[in-house]
């Protein structure tokens, strides 16, 4: 949606005539890569390369975040002493190989330098995915052939690439990219108009089509009912609403530092990385009764996301994607529209990715960051029991909202990082976007006399049964590094002594986990409660501080354990799982993710069984959604939400927010629509 | 909270300034009494008594609702044949006896009368359970000893009264509420200075102590730091944050006709119950494409709420309330403060109940209606596959919310209905207000050797365990009244026969519940989604219209069986059940909560195993909370919200939301706060 004046107009208003959120920049150990370093590191490799004959491809450029204790202790001196040496961890493809850099901004040397010759590839760049969607298949005379035979015209076909995966191959696999094309023709809704039947494969390092497959014809679902564009609708329009905003007429209540953000009780910083999108570290509540900021958070992040689809046939086996370690989530964000994707009162940052000859992308509104008031209560009480009296208090709900939104391909994920005054930090995961379908020859449901593996959604659109699973990587560090992670398993206790008229109650039995295997919980089988504590922290009443976490939506894969996609996402086995800190483990699939064979995941470092109690340790997350289809989710599909919170529990002495006051009251009779 | 001038000169602007939401009455069948109906009622029923002499108590007040058909053929006449003639289902206590009245306000004349002489007694009223907490306990001379010996000044004592339950009795019960009592003493937080060790026992049907203990003496929990109003606080404020409302310059979208409420494409009417609080019927929703408004819900509503306790102690064992049916959803429900409770683009409506003499009292501000708008993504997509264009759409999400808060003693319930444009209704409850806590003899954990039943929270205070079960009464009509309840399991299938590289995929296997025994769901033990269908309507590719059921948190009783509190409340043993519709199954503990023992429940109804398929059927879905109460959550605690969201699954043919336009840019320079 392009900007209208009105909206320029009001945006410019808007950042002018209060004081900006923005601040000038402090240096910080974590802060993304810059513009000026993305240049000076492509110097470095390019000054490093032997055989300039040879093409050199950066796959991924991203911070080598100093040690943690490195950071710890900047951070504890008040960032007054000096910031570490900003390096650089690069991965680059030279020659058929994966070569892994560590780049150091200050003396612009490289201090190691390796080979990677284990399976896996890394992410794919954008220009390797242009070059083998949009370019090579028309090029390639066999296809333009095939789309002559189904009588389409070839300017009105689009494709796109998908990743290949790994299905028990022993051999080195190549670099591949599968490609699917879609049939235009007078839409931009490509995703629900696939072409069956035609499969491109490319080698990435050849660049250059090795197999093709014309199988069979179906009908291109139909182009009537899939225009989503407003400008192309025709009346009648709607449902409707009335014009409505967010006012805050003294601006925005929080402080951009950089990446520092402060707001209310929280400081944090917010990273962006082409991989895992956006990085939140170092997050700290200010506790007013200790008038100390407490640490919390000290790294969380979408550290894999694995869609597996449930369709076996030839087209369809192998789209299993792991969209951050193959497209990076990153790389696939979005720029956020003003006053839709985020609300009137919403600041945007720009972040920063390179391009496959290292040079600087700018990623203009990557980030929003608002106050959110959505007329929830923080917490109220009317008291009633006081002969002749009425007490009631309430205290409105406002919180602080890091948005970013990544497409990859099809699918819009919405990714929310949203922080409480009341130390609670919930995530929220978002889908919306296209349906990945499939074209069937089907009108009617009656005519699909075996598994079509999916719903018939409109004629000859099949959408197809898959799940979306995201592992976060939540390293907490309640008060400290030292943490343990607790069970309190909820267990019913028969009562026979006749000590009581009831038979029964439940209490909590905690049990901390000493060692990695204690940790892995799938979720829903026995009732419990978890949290990360600090062994070394109690409250004043005897309590260890702690912060627990509430799941969202309670999924399990259902693909069996020796599939090859599921031995490669095993890490999606357990929704939870709780590992010491290693700097190394930050990707739950491995480093290298494409066409990766399970053997460096998350669940193979967890299989040493390392001691974990009263440890800096990490705890893992898996979100996961099942999606069977239907006709509402055509031909973009309504925002399906779930999420998780992680609240503080005995963190606090008593309710952080009891002396919280209502905002001040907004007059608002001058706003006008237009 | 006392309205401010300038919060009242705000709220006089809003009203004025923009067209009003409410429009002429038109009288609905399933409106709730007014209150020129209540005195019509009591009339009758007084001039009904034949002995005079005889206390006569209304218990219950409430519409006889007409049969469903007639209301649904009044409503499919668009209205305009003659109203069904209104009557009233009243319940009321005489020589200690239940009386059972229906009748009829158009002839004034009672229809039918009865004596119930089964288990269970009807809701207390508010001045039942005002006179046995505030009055009777500071007559009764031993326990004005027992306070002056704990050196506590009487004046400064508030009670509460707690129902007693059922705990095996063969014996007829008497009506009895226990009193336990609290110690002011410079706060207004009661719940957290319980008097432990005394406990009064009143016969509600005498008005008198009929037993009363003094056990034990532990001290009072401590007064520092319990203070949660406002103006008692002293600096340093905080958390704060900037002002920030939510602004609709063309005033609300929704119009409210009586107690019809119409926004965008929904249409429904709101009732109000002493008992269930908000009730939600005729929910439609209109189609675009097909021109039609379409039926969804014909009734919803929480039928019961089960906050069974964990302690099995002398004192606590019968701490299991029905906080529905014996105290009243709606009778607990409190005014609703502008500006904090709802936000400033609310709408209020009143309700009316009965005091225990049949009058109607006025329950000001017990609904609001408003707009939300929380910075949400309805729906979106950028398109970036096809070479050198970008296209972005974006659609902001606000819904309508319906919210009463029913603070049921020392709770807070938040219960909010949610419509969204996409179809979905979300239903919320949060839980908020002032736990329930313990007096005991500890001052931190390691004094603690045996099973505390709950949380040290602060000194000499334990909070203790409990959960709470919503049972909410969904009679879902989609597309008419005949529908099925469909389950849609996920199962693994394993592939064996090399057809592919894939060993693995989940498909959906559809089974319609023939049965009531077929409809009972604990969820979580199997993958699966469930829907309620019209097996008579298809979308044109063949697809049952429905809707299907998001569940929230999942929670099963950890109880046992046979203990008697689960007995009763045997409704919260599986989280989904199916009946056949049958106008008296409206309440899921019974008609008479009070002392019951589970022969009038959900469970017992279903026993019969009634055939559901292709019937009016209507689903129960039980949401549960488990709380393991923290320090955060005192002195009050801070919101613990869950929910459940019905949402169309091939209901529409397409997505209803496409056609749906931004809605009008707002501009707010002009706002200012003060």
């Amino acid at each position: 949606m392009a900007l209208t004046l009105e909206t320029f107009l009001f945006i410019s208003i808007f950042l002018f005539s209060f004081s900006s959120p923005f601040t000038s920049a402090q240096n910080h150990p974590l802060d993304p890569l810059t513009p000026t370093e993305f240049i000076q590191i492509q110097a470095i490799i390019k000054q490093s390369q032997t055989d300039l004959n040879h093409n050199l491809t950066f796959q991924y450029v991203g911070l080598d975040e100093p040690n943690k204790q490195t950071v710890l202790s900047w951070h504890s001196s008040n960032q007054t002493t000096q910031l570490p040496p900003r390096q650089a961890f690069v991965v680059t493809r030279i020659k058929k190989q994966t070569h892994e850099t560590i780049v150091d901004l200050s003396t612009s040397s490289i201090l190691s330098s390796r080979v990677y010759t284990g399976s896996g590839y890394p992410l794919f760049t954008s220009e390797e995915q242009e070059i083998a969607a949009d370019i090579l298949p028309f090029k390639y005379p066999p296809f333009i052939k095939s789309i002559r035979r189904r009588k389409l015209k070839l300017e009105e076909v689009v494709c796109s690439d998908y990743t290949v995966g790994w299905f028990g191959e022993r051999k080195n696999n190549k670099r591949e990219l599968k490609i699917r094309c879609f049939y235009l023709d007078g839409t931009v809704n490509l995703y629900v108009r696939p072409i069956e039947g035609l499969i491109l494969v490319v080698d990435i390092d050849e660049m250059k089509i090795t197999k093709y497959y014309d199988r069979f014809i179906v009908p291109v679902p139909k182009v009537d009912g899939i225009e989503y564009r407003s400008s192309k609708q025709k009346p009648p329009f709607g449902p409707s609403v009335h014009a409505v905003t967010i006012a805050q007429p003294d601006g925005p209540g929080f402080k951009i530092d950089g990446h520092t953000i402060r707001w209310a009780n929280w400081n944090f910083h917010l990273g962006f990385d082409v991989r895992a999108g956006p990085i939140i570290s170092l997050a700290s509540i200010y506790d007013a009764e200790k008038d100390e900021l407490r640490r919390v958070l000290y790294r969380g992040y979408v550290s894999e996301m694995f869609v597996p689809y449930m369709d076996p046939t030839e087209e369809w086996y192998q789209k299993t994607p792991f969209d951050s370690g193959e497209f990076g989530f990153g790389l696939s964000a979005v720029a956020l529209e003003p006053m839709t994707d985020c609300p009137a009162n919403a600041v945007f940052m720009d972040g920063y990715v390179t391009g496959q000859d290292g040079k600087p992308i700018q990623y203009s509104n990557v980030f929003c960051v608002f106050e959110k008031y959505a007329g929830d209560i923080m917490w109220r009480h009317t008291e009633l029991a006081i002969p002749n009296r009425v007490i009631t208090e309430v205290r409105p709900e406002v919180t602080l909202v890091v948005r970013m939104v990544s497409t990859v391909g099809n699918y819009d994920y919405i990714v929310d990082w949203e922080f409480k005054l009341s130390g609670s930090i919930k995530v929220g995961i978002g889908l919306t976007g296209v349906l990945e379908v499939k074209g069937a020859p089907y009108t009617h449901t009656d005519q699909i006399k075996e598994d079509a593996y999916g719903t018939l959604l409109a004629d000859y659109t099949i959408g197809t049964h898959h799940d979306h699973f995201f592992t976060y990587h939540l390293d907490l560090d309640i008060d400290g590094d030292q943490n343990s992670f607790v069970k309190s398993k909820l267990e019913t206790k028969r009562i026979t002594d006749h000590s009581s008229l009831r038979k029964s109650y439940w209490t909590v039995v905690k049990e901390t986990a000493k060692t990695e295997s204690d940790a892995k919980i799938k979720l829903g089988l026995k009732p419990a409660e978890f949290a990360v504590v600090n062994p070394n922290k109690k409250t004043s009443v005897g309590n260890n501080v702690g912060y627990r976490l509430i799941p969202g939506l309670i999924t399990s894969p259902l693909l069996s354990d020796d599939d090859y996609p599921q031995i490669r996402a095993a890490f999606t086995n357990y929704n939870i799982m709780v590992t010491p800190y290693n700097k190394s483990e930050k990707w739950a699939g491995g480093v290298y993710e494409d066409r990766s064979r399970g053997d460096d995941t998350l669940v193979t470092w967890s299989a040493r069984n390392r001691n974990i109690e009263n440890k800096d340790i990490v705890l893992w997350y898996t979100l996961g959604f099942r999606h069977v289809p239907c006709q509402e989710d055509f031909p973009v599909m309504p925002t399906l939400s779930s999420g998780f919170e992680l609240r503080p529990t005995n963190f606090f002495s008593s309710n952080p927010v009891l002396k919280t006051r209502i905002p001040k009251p907004v007059h608002w009779p001058n706003c006008t629509s237009t």
